[in-house]
């Protein structure tokens, strides 16, 4: 006779994770050869652990030198001991620019990717020289910025549209280039300032292109006007440049 | 004829430059063999300007992993082209963990190590694990600490008096190890705890000693009175750790 717990933990479970990281010297979260990448060292420690290759799977990539305050992966594994004590067995072997925040038993049907409902991602620009402190966290800019110029175009681009002229130019494969921007808030605080981006989805390389025509209206190089044109005209123009990835903050995965 | 401008041009001025460096990556402030410290870094790239040699002399070291929000330098050189250009042409071959906030024309008596007046040193705390942004720049504790007990141990640390036991152990060549501590703030933010020190000048290691005192005050494992006891019997015990560089930021130097 085999008793339901003796069952229980010979059996994979799902598990969810969320982990923040300093994104500085990765080659950012996907897998890829080289290995730097904050998936290969997860994936490293869980090999260790479970005696085997184990998969992850996360919410979304995101691009080298981006950081996430909270992205999630999901993985299966044997493991009686319990969710704290493998966070902590997966998080030993792990530098301290990644860090495992919380670890869950889930429903073998959760999916990090397939069951997000929204993200929510940051961007963060600081007007002056950076501090050396803050400078792998922000863009740092030189010049003043149009606030009121800003806020109009903020307006224009929140809502349920097509995306097109602000995604990234290599990876177009999306079946809709539609997405609906719930929440963008423009907030500064002294010389800083920060973009928060709410959607059901992003587009690749999205917030930075958006980041990049916001300040690019803020600099008067494009007009809120135009930017309400590109929504329409799905045309990708120089003006939206793309903003470097060290300010990009992914901050929540809605479920 | 050779005009007075001529000759300034010709002749070496003293200047004075604030700098702000993150210590993750260096070997400390002073200069030494492999030369990966700040002051090599900044004389590297001095060099190169001036064609020769110039020794930099800072208000005092700081220890590797120990950051600075405004270290001060001084230097002699020919150069004839204004201050905010020396600091540019010198920032430029600097990484961005060093930043020179400051240059300024010093008059040929200031000394950047005999003139200071006194400093400020902030030692950050944080209660918890840290997120990867901050844990380069704190100590992180997993555990409570007693505050009304730690406000009591500071009372008897501020105030000019004997900081043997609170200086490191291998570097006792001071003329006297009194010191005026002029203020000792402690500070709770949330799971953030910062000191903030100011005295006319520190012993080797003494923040981080004090530091050290003040959390095991705040873990139990010290009681004020046996501070007080330490101040008087100038012996240094066990309960004195030296608290991790990574916390410590020399905040201001005052002249």
């Amino acid at each position: 006779m085999v008793s339901k717990s003796e069952v229980k933990s010979k059996c994979p479970q799902r598990w969810k994770c969320v982990v923040a990281y300093d994104g500085t010297t990765f080659q950012g979260w996907q897998s890829q050869e080289g290995g730097n990448t904050i998936q290969d060292l997860i994936e490293k420690q869980l090999a260790k652990i479970a005696g085997q290759k184990i998969r992850i799977e996360g919410s979304g990539r995101t691009d080298s030198g981006v950081h996430a305050l909270a992205q999630v992966f999901h993985f299966d594994a044997v493991w009686p001991h319990g969710a704290e004590k493998l966070r902590i067995a997966l998080q030993t072997g792990l530098p301290r620019s990644i860090r495992l925040k919380a670890m869950r038993r889930a429903t073998r049907k959760f999916h990090a990717r397939f069951d997000a409902k929204g993200k929510i991602y940051r961007y963060e620009i600081y007007l002056g020289e950076a501090d050396p402190f803050i400078a792998a966290y922000c863009w740092s800019l030189r010049r003043e910025l149009d606030w009121a110029a800003m806020k109009e175009a903020a307006k224009v681009l929140r809502g349920k549209q097509d995306f097109w002229a602000f995604s990234g130019e290599n990876d177009r494969t999306y079946e809709t280039t539609v997405r609906d921007l719930r929440r963008l808030d423009l907030v500064r605080r002294g010389r800083k300032v920060s973009f928060t981006f709410e959607a059901d989805g992003f587009l690749y390389k999205m917030v930075r292109s958006l980041t990049g025509a916001l300040v690019n209206v803020g600099l008067g190089k494009l007009t809120p006007a135009q930017v309400a044109e590109l929504i329409k005209t799905r045309r990708r123009i120089p003006g939206v440049v793309t903003a470097p990835p060290q300010g990009l903050f992914m901050v929540r995965v809605i479920y």
